[in-house]
């Protein structure tokens, strides 16, 4: 029940009509019984800089997720980027702190880290392969260094900005990541490019190089099955899918927001 | 069930949490089956400047209620001011039009003249003596003209005031409104002051001048039977309490809004 003391998320984006939040937050708002609503908030690119600030000048709204595409965008209108933000160089939420500050995260990384880890495979000590260095990657770049990988090598057909997104991460984990992925010796490999999406893309890399041990993951959601998780079952890896990155996503907004529940 | 694809409204005001509309208009959303909501926005007028063309450049938000005390300032925010909201000098609603224009109305006074026929007091023919040429008495005096009172004449302690609101009215409905309340023929007396707001206040005028077949009406909700009122009563006079200007207000926020449902 909304009322005149009911406090304000919103999930902005353009399109809108496909984020989930909404229905995931609300839910957990009802259960908790948090006198909280999230709602949807379309916004063109032309008219970010006029809705954000607005939406930041509101009494009683607390939080705002950000979806496409809006993430990069959204770092500047932060006064505090956490790491994962400021490594992958994009935010998917701000938070209005107490003193009316905003802070900024990036859950991209960490959600696809807990993925993995719900369904047993670890990336502590790990060589890691990401195949693209757009903001997927990037996030899950700094995630698996911060989840302690031995190695992360990242590749982008575009070679200044994976360079780039080296040089930004070997600041902060200085000797643990590098251009280039050798998938030989790699224990996970992550596809991070939009390839798989449409039929007839070529495969971003051939899985059949890695060694027996590796998964092979993909941040695609739909087609469910790529491409490339199809021809790495075939020859006999371990595949992790792309929605099992939402899976946590719940919890890292509660966590994010200081909701009640449990993961 | 808010999901991506449901539209905003938004009622803005500073405070907020005594704001009614989201139950009532959440609860026609829900019984019609529309998919939107109305959300409280709680913003300082220090802010309204930033918020509301934020609010405005939302593409799923439709429509923007305003309470106090940003009725007045809200009118620099349409591309078109409808009669009503005109001549009060503001608005307690914008609605985006189909080509991306904001229209602005106000409700109070056709809200106040609802009501009063609701419960069997006509106004069409009458002498009307409104007290207080402020927000709530612009609307009311504007509104008794539109449906064909007689003669409206208003008063106020700021005679500027009060003269200024009858030069604007003048220009719409001319020779028939005028400064000065002459209560020994008034058919209807509206108290549009916020005398009686608390507890000592003297009467905003003595109800014992106007003839025995006068109505008394007082716009303040809280007390619902002020000393204005209880004076009435007690000299045999017809009264009219505050909240029926708002047992109406839904049906306005409906046609206001073209939603759906019955009066």
């Amino acid at each position: 029940m909304i009322t005149g003391t009911t406090r304000l998320y919103a999930v902005i984006g353009d399109p809108i009509a496909q984020v989930r939040a909404p229905e995931l937050l609300n839910a957990l708002f009802a259960a908790e019984g948090v006198d909280a609503v999230l709602v949807p908030v379309h916004v063109g690119s032309a008219d970010l800089a006029v809705v954000l600030p607005g939406l930041q000048r509101i009494e009683n709204l607390r939080g705002i997720l950000v979806t496409v595409p809006h993430k990069v965008s959204a770092l500047s209108f932060a006064d505090t980027v956490n790491p994962a933000a400021e490594a992958a160089g994009s935010a998917n939420a701000l938070r209005k702190e107490n003193d009316g500050t905003w802070t900024a995260d990036n859950f991209d990384g960490v959600g696809f880290v807990r993925g993995l880890r719900a369904v047993g495979h670890e990336i502590a000590q790990a060589h890691v392969a990401v195949i693209g260095a757009g903001g997927a990657g990037a996030a899950i770049a700094a995630a698996a260094l911060a989840e302690g990988a031995a190695h992360v090598g990242v590749t982008d057909v575009d070679s200044a900005r994976a360079a780039d997104l080296v040089a930004r991460l070997d600041v902060r984990w200085p000797g643990r990541v590098a251009v280039g992925a050798d998938l030989a010796v790699a224990d996970l490999a992550v596809n991070a490019t939009p390839l798989g999406l449409r039929a007839g893309d070529p495969l971003p890399f051939d899985p059949r190089r890695l060694p027996a041990r590796a998964v092979v993951a993909d941040i695609i959601m739909r087609p469910k099955r790529t491409p490339l998780l199809r021809v790495a079952e075939e020859a006999g890896y371990r595949t992790h899918y792309g929605h099992h990155m939402l899976d946590t996503q719940i919890d890292l907004y509660r966590e994010f927001f200081a909701l009640p529940g449990r993961p």
